[in-house]
């Protein structure tokens, strides 16, 4: 890798300074140009001049940009980026709607300029892990993929949904884990007294080959949890993708056991498996990625579409919620 | 108590062991007459004749009676009990569908003869601590309840949906836990290849006081769990039913731990107490609960109304898995 | 097997009633007779007349005998075993001194008795593994052996103290499963305020080979704890005998993670497998070997031998804490 | 705080780069002189420039100085502060052995120099919780300290021992926690094939009131844990240094559960409760400390004389582990 990138960050919150810290680490990549509004509350610029909007990263010139802005302010930073031909990697998620998403995808398609978004827990090696096993079979045929992010309040939460800040997580990780796309969705929601926003929600949905999905995304719980449980006919994957840990429960071969452990134990069970594996940064993973396919020396970075896609979803599920009905996607 | 009840038990199986064990031990009932057609496998006679049916324990003649056979035979067997006048506990589920259990409450009410259900989980101790403290407000407001009852493929089981079989468990609990009823319910089924019933189950429920609800029931996951969470303003409890545990999460202060404990832990937390607290067997307290109500003298049993009411939920959730809508209730 | 042997039982406490459960349902095996100077407290005669001493089941006439009679009375109902030529199996531990345990094996050896003690943890199936892997290489060479047995006071405790009733299982069972001798042991105990024996006792040993051993053993905690920990050269074994759960850590790769779990779980990590295997009753086992034994087909029992060096140990351990000192084995 | 005081710290390896981050976000201090042979390799200077050794920070001029380099180089670093005068922090262990420790000790008392050691571990929030409730006699009166400190073998160690590297953290919480001597230990110790030093050690100890002390460190573990468990007449305390989590088990009040669980969880079980706290990272909490000693405005560190008698109790651990006996300290 001879030639190095020269890098924009516009957004400097509690997202953005985890990118800078893993743009300033990353080789081939010099983080050149930072800015936010609100300038640099955690101290990441390092001596470099921190502008107001992407218009200071425009002018030094760059490569490539990563932005962390609020959601709601996603779409003018990233069409200002395609329209000038800069390489763009979005945060998570891509729009607080699917009409603003739509037109932050044309922009960048019609254009033919690269457009990622930053769905880091695709990167979560627990995750990759389940993904390559199960695409290897080793859970048989799928029956349910159960979900659960939950959590206190966040302070840096404003006036958004859990559906589009949270549950699309879920949703992007659970059509990416299985590969098949959720055909339907029901959802109910709930909110803090005072709240615009829904703040819980409970989500069963269907995917094209059957298999059934269940999501339970809060930040109103006292326990955060965030876990992707996955089980089929050779048994269950736990996955927890705050440790990046990865268990394997296999069916067992059905040998009772004494009646004082069959009460809390279950009639059988199986081998029970927590896999030994790397475990690099998925922020890391993600940022390299994307800067080997600015490269053109990768491809592994989540597209527009699928971030896209991903907003459909979590709009039926807002919709589910909002009608009391079950909705196609 | 001078006078002592003579009982009866139809259905010597997996659960009319248990129930056999218990009203052996029970003061103020003596086990006078046992059947069913398959013998005694489990050895629980201990010299007394084992007759073939019902008839048996008229014959004999019994103040009281436990109904534990397979549930597609609790209706000819409760009814000729009610015809007969003898107080009578059906295990749960009452029936396999509505118009069955229609009839069996029927028969009970037109002649006026005490009739009882076998949801054995409302005697477990940790539910009953749970209940306690929610009505008490510990919890505030209630946001969710979910319930997860997953587990390995049961021998027992012949031609029967682990909705009807399992998940009645968690529609009564949650009604009984909450005092209020499902106003609608979304569910998701799906099945071992060559079964004929639901196998799995995923429901999002509304409570008619707005809570929100979800169920997760199945016999095809390698490790067993019996859990309710509920989920307040002020905090969480999680109850498992097997070791009959109840766990207190309470809301946190929201004083931020340094980075390395945040990551896993959240960005607050409060007290997590197990409450510690008599952990009597759930189906002794049962069965002393209609001991009383026998007598006269307790009136804690299930009643045939309300184990009906859980055959509608749980016949809407089987509409709703069909159907590909949302139900109400 | 086409004789029936005729069992005796003398003791029907705490652990008798679980003897005559076991004893009840064991192919091949009769019991025919019982005694307990306090009768039958926990019901388990079934009609059988229960004598108050040893001399009632010689009168009746039996092949072999369990004693589990309180430890201080072992010696002579043992003895009367012994010297009626049935083959016994006493309760462990053997005795509560070297001397009584010395008696009683001399007067099995000298008369050519068969004689058994049951120590039980022996036939839990997790240590069984555990033994069978560790003999098999698994964890290479073995640094260590830690044990920990704590627990709430139990009811049935007398004046004894804690080494010789529950470290003689911790004794017993590092010497087995290790094939190795203790060959030095330091102790330290303490006791309440007003019991004359102790009541904790922790124990650092070293095996002849040169592992480490160190036992934790007490009835003064709030939680119940019973596990060996073995860490050799490949890894760890965690054996919890209450769940008969043997778990293997391996040793890791020495990848390094994200700082971020670093922190929470060490700088490498191996895959981590609890094993799945049939989980009889030990119990059962126990006597399922003690028939054989006595039928001449088998010979897996604990000996007089095996359990009299086991009391030598617990003495030094007792010596140990009385004179400060450390003492070999 | 008008005054900043003028820092420096020599050594920049694994904990000298977290002392530099601590140090450069504290009020009131500015760390002005970074010293190391080997630079810097985790980056932490920030463009200041890196000395070679402890004379580089002499000349630039420092009020107070932090000292994390290799435990062999403590003495004659640490020694050239305190003849300079300069206010002085030492990594633990004080020193290798109890000669060593003295110097350093002498060369600071002798000139009036302020000297302190890192135990960081007494800042840990959960221990500094837990030697509070323990002082307000939370749990009666204590009959036990039982450590374990094991994990995977670290890639910093060179040729020092674990009793010196990491035994010392528990002897010094120990002592700290009970704020008891401990008055004899006898220790075990075991290497891996081809190491000089010992990378295992068990040790029982007895403090001067009675009670009893165990613990379990090596770096032979594939699994990482550093547990602090308390037991008294009360009930104990577990304390997690890894999560900062104490929690306190209560004596049950002897109500006997039904069967099934009895086998599990054991005859009685009070409240268990893990308690929320404010979770700052100890290192900070230490330097903060540490400055207000050197700003005579606080007295919260660990003195160089408690370090030393650490030193003393180490070696004690590991003359009695060379003589097998046991050994007052």
């Amino acid at each position: 890798m001879t030639a190095t990138l020269r890098a924009g960050l516009v957004g400097l919150g509690m997202m953005g300074r985890h990118h800078a810290r893993v743009l300033d680490a990353l080789p081939g990549v010099e983080l050149v140009a930072l800015a936010d509004p609100g300038g640099d509350p955690h101290g990441v610029a390092g001596g470099r001049p921190v502008g107001r909007d992407v218009q200071h990263v425009l002018d030094i010139g760059v490569d490539c940009c990563v932005v962390s802005v609020p959601t709601a302010h996603h779409e003018p930073v990233a069409v200002a980026l395609a329209e000038a031909g800069v390489a763009t990697l979005v945060e998570k998620p891509l729009a607080l709607d699917v009409a603003a998403a739509e037109r932050v995808v044309e922009a960048f398609r019609s254009r033919g300029v690269l457009g990622a978004v930053g769905h880091v827990e695709r990167y979560n090696p627990a995750l990759q892990q389940a993904r390559r096993r199960l695409e290897h079979g080793q859970l048989g045929e799928l029956y349910q993929v159960a979900t659960r992010r939950q959590g206190p309040f966040p302070r840096r939460i404003g006036d958004v949904g859990v559906v589009m800040d949270l549950g699309t997580h879920d949703i992007d990780i659970t059509e990416w884990v299985t590969q098949q796309p959720l055909v339907s969705v029901s959802a109910r929601t709930t909110h803090r007294s005072g709240r615009a926003h829904e703040d819980l929600v409970a989500v069963v949905g269907q995917l094209a080959d059957g298999g059934i999905t269940n999501h339970l995304v809060n930040w109103l719980s006292p326990f955060k949890e965030r876990l992707v449980v996955l089980t089929g006919t050779e048994g269950s994957f736990v996955v927890d993708t705050l440790a990046a840990d990865l268990t394997f429960h296999a069916n067992g071969p059905g040998e009772l056991p004494w009646d004082a452990i069959a009460q809390f134990r279950g009639v059988s069970e199986g081998d029970v498996v927590r896999y030994s594996f790397a475990k690099p940064e998925p922020l890391r993973t993600e940022l390299e990625a994307f800067r080997d396919a600015v490269l053109g020396v990768g491809s592994d970075v989540v597209t527009l579409e699928s971030a896209l896609r991903t907003i459909r979803v979590a709009a039926a599920c807002l919709d589910s919620a909002r009608t009391g009905t079950t909705v196609g996607v």
